[in-house]
């Protein structure tokens, strides 16, 4: 996390980020993390070392689970966007930033980037492991949260019967009890551990179970335990765990998709914006505690 | 499980038949079954009641996990070969007979017939769900059974790395330090419980999980917990159940693949033979407690 601060005329500026402390085990709070401020000049350097380097101003930064991830000592370094943070570098995320300096032929200063968001996990996950079809009872654990909120959407959009839960423990019994009397076709997974077992008995003959995350896991040192899962077998169920970063060669075909629904109002989405990069460490944990509500994101600059 | 023995001249003869005495919860025990020696007539009866009816002689009954579910009280009556067992008729399974009388026009006197074998049940739910190809590692769980003999040589056919255990807690922890130190592709999944556990921390990204059975599981009040369940989203695990009753329009299939293969000695077969029905019992509860080695039939006459 960083962003720029106009503040030293127009050839050097401050610049804040945010640095890990050390490596997480358990739930990460705030002081994990810590805000330092240096500077920066605006421009990205005439030598060799600013080869086809673009600078940004970040306008906004992107809270995500996978960053609890990195937060975590001695990840392997095969997938370098998984990886554990380095603590001498500013923690990294996707964001949307404006382009204030390029030696690089696709970007020109003015222009707007952002990194991928998770309307394409919803879209994808939802849709190729969850087979959707007209009348398909769907349930989406975590549903008001980036992902969930765009999968009922999505699954409202095509006729099916959607429940989705924001919370936790009540939700699993009202679960049980209430919303699906015939069962679920369709189990969007954000949250794993007792949640699951509570939809496993629950699942339909051919069930599909989407499994986008696991969010109530990760800062387990000891996982919560899951007891039913023989209904797999009994109803013969599909389980497939999904990353996004498989499919970004897609990313066309989910814009096809979302953007005419935007512009027509069909879709809509629910931002939990926190104001200011100081703020960005709260932000950032309060995710595991589910503290925000809808996608979380932190407004570092004004345009 | 019924039997014809020849012993009242050519019309009446008398019957053996293996009954439930009560619905059982835990595991199957020989005295949860008894013998009752009755007598019938052999022919088919020429009235209406004996309209397209066949008479066998049974000479191989088979004994199957399913038959474990089939003991238990209540089960629902939509899927007749899966529904409880009736407590006033003789328990019934799979088996080769011999045509005795027959008044239906499919069947003659002295024909062979069988119900399915469990060799279906290995080719398709490991092909369509283990997607296997040349170099996989593959693991089997219940290796020695009559599923998991199969597919171990099926895996091998087609070129997979195979590594298969029978018996229990030590192969687990066997599996953990020495078979697979890059991991497993495909689990071919009969057991359930801690084994599954064990595997799913040893599957590699986008391995395939064929949930065949979990036979450590059906006996248990109280299921065994699994607590490696977010492996499959992290490593974009495909799990999935199987039913063989759902393929057996491709009853052709499996016989085009498999037939030569037997002819040319290219896929045996390990059988645990149990003589006389008196013994069938034994030999049914035997399966949950691990004691035949192969596919356990009885062999209930000699021709």
């Amino acid at each position: 996390m960083a962003s720029t601060d106009h503040g030293g005329g127009e050839e050097v500026i401050r610049n804040k980020q945010v640095f890990l402390n050390d490596y997480v085990s358990g739930f990460p709070e705030e002081s994990n993390l810590y805000l330092t401020t240096s500077s920066i000049k605006l421009k990205v350097p005439e030598d060799q070392s600013g080869k086809d380097a673009v600078l940004l101003k970040n306008l906004y930064l992107s809270c995500d689970p996978f960053m609890r991830g990195r937060m975590q000592r001695d990840l392997p370094p095969d997938r370098p966007e998984l990886s554990s943070y380095s603590l001498g570098s500013p923690i990294v995320g996707f964001g949307v930033g404006r382009v204030v300096d390029s030696r690089h032929s696709d970007f020109k200063k003015g222009d707007l980037v952002w990194g991928r968001m998770p309307g394409m996990t919803a879209y994808f996950c939802f849709f190729d492991i969850g087979s959707p079809k007209e009348g398909d009872r769907v349930y989406v654990s975590a549903a008001s949260g980036a992902i969930g909120q765009l999968v009922g959407q999505f699954a409202k959009l095509i006729g099916c019967y959607v429940v989705g839960s924001a919370g936790s423990k009540e939700k699993v019994e009202l679960l049980k009890t209430k919303c699906f009397p015939e069962g679920i076709d369709i189990y969007f997974e954000n949250v794993g551990g007792k949640m699951l077992d509570a939809v496993l008995v629950n699942m339909r003959l051919h069930g599909r179970i989407a499994v986008c995350g696991m969010i109530s896991q990760y800062n387990l040192e000891q996982p919560e335990s899951v007891q039913n899962l023989s209904a797999v077998f009994y109803k013969q169920i599909r389980m497939e765990g999904f990353a996004v970063y498989e499919h970004y060669d897609r990313y066309s075909k989910f814009l096809d998709f979302v953007l005419p629904c935007i512009k027509e109002g069909k879709i809509v989405y629910v931002e939990d914006i926190t104001e200011g990069l100081e703020r960005g460490p709260a932000a950032l944990v309060g995710l595991f505690r589910g503290r925000n509500v809808g996608k979380q994101v932190v407004k570092v600059a004004q345009e």
